[in-house]
């Protein structure tokens, strides 16, 4: 769980003024897409600019062994500056948790001790890590559950195979890392090419980095377009990549061969798992 | 220490038949820019293609509290893919690191059994906690032993600060987060305003999510630039921010104004400090 942080202390005292209604600070001709007193929210239509600024979300990010960490931080970065939400950072117990490369992290609550109805589940994604916990008793009852009640459930890269494992995709259009989009299809799954795509509740995001779009695009939907891009601007999130390979349509064929050659087994186990989860 | 996980593993696999020079996969018309029998790489032009698919980085992440943890993940997930490489997380004990969010990583050596003789000395960034590992005396002086031999000197986002506490900037260009370049200059840096900013063997990246451009950066310095490519489509880093706000010059003034005001406290001391460190 996270406490309110040095960040959202900042935050919060920056804003109680307008929150509470008192004198804002800046004013603009164009209409005010920050709180200011008396204005509503350019994007919500809701007559308390307190409704976009904090909330209470509860929001539990799935981690297992072997995942893969920066699936997990970029979307935690985002979520982690909702002021008021709770962050919940959820495995089979509290023992340690060691991703693909070695990062080692603390879990903050068990599957028991998450909260039963959640505002986001979030699961990262991995290749081993991830096929071992999509057919992981308790963690397959954990997603099923939560994920039944949960206002959003979400995942980013291969994270998805959990979800499809555990039954929240069918019928749901979804993405996922490029080597196993189209293995979503076994588990009913529409496999969906886009970098973050959403369908009724089910937000899911494509491979490793596209977690940073995921966050901003949850964090507009949780609170509002402004909030969103107030994050991006602290996050410095404007991109500029050294070279152009991030995806299959971009990568030289001297890229892309022997990266699809180095996932194929993975491709593989994916469809098998899905095929043996459909129906 | 990262020992070869199975991602390094298959992709040795992969690769070892055109590492030992015996008959290779694919072939192009073009001149080819993966390993293949007898040809130079492109970039570096070294005859054995070995030199290029494989390494033995030594590279020390510095993990602190109170740091900003995607800072450190961005990196880490590029350095993490570069195969036979050793990637520490360096603190000053084993005890766990909490960072400004909650997250809570476990490091894998301390600064006296970190190398001292480093291919990368890196740190992340933060706000308060920044500025205490700054001025930490033990910090700063594994930071300045350190970086007086690594072969690179890095930082992303405020870790700057930290660089430049330790003296290791001066006449120097760098960046850091945006709220904090222009204090660079009270410890002789010249403060620069780009995404990655090379300057001899110093190497920084902007704010947080920049830590991706500057990780893909290293690996094309460390390696090459196929290999960076091929770490880039494993990451599918093919950005597509939902909105344009991310840099000072791109967020409008209801964005801008305040999230400079939140951060006005952590400018201020950032420069109270650069200038205490001047000389």
């Amino acid at each position: 769980m996270i406490d309110i942080d040095r960040r959202t202390a900042a935050l919060l005292a920056l804003l109680a003024p307008f929150a509470a209604g008192s004198a804002g600070a800046q004013t603009s001709k164009s209409r005010p897409k920050v709180p200011d007193t008396g204005h509503d929210m350019d994007m919500k239509g809701h007559s308390s600019s307190k409704v976009h600024w904090t909330g209470n979300e509860q929001i539990a990010m799935l981690m297992y062994p072997g995942m893969t960490v920066l699936d997990l931080i970029g979307p935690q970065a985002m979520f982690g500056a909702l002021m008021g939400a709770k962050v919940l950072l959820v495995a089979k117990s509290l023992d340690p948790v060691t991703s693909d490369a070695g990062v080692t992290i603390i879990p903050t609550a068990t599957f028991e001790a998450c909260p039963r109805d959640l505002t986001v589940l979030f699961t990262p994604g991995g290749t081993d890590g991830t096929l071992a916990a999509a057919v992981d008793p308790e963690t397959r009852a954990f997603m099923a559950d939560r994920g039944a009640r949960a206002k959003y459930v979400t995942s980013v890269c291969s994270g998805s195979l959990i979800l499809g494992a555990a039954g929240l995709l069918k019928g749901y259009k979804a993405t996922s890392h490029w080597s196993v989009r189209d293995a979503l299809a076994g588990f009913g799954a529409i496999p969906t090419d886009a970098r973050v795509v959403c369908d009724r509740n089910r937000i899911t995001g494509a491979g490793v980095t596209a977690g940073l779009d995921f966050g901003l695009t949850m964090v507009a939907e949780l609170r509002d377009r402004t909030y969103a891009e107030c994050v991006q601007l602290m996050g410095e999130y404007d991109p500029d990549p050294p070279f152009n390979a991030g995806s299959m349509k971009t990568a030289s064929a001297e890229v892309r061969i022997p990266m699809v050659e180095m996932l194929a087994g993975f491709t593989k186990k994916a469809e098998e798992l899905a095929s043996a989860t459909r129906g």
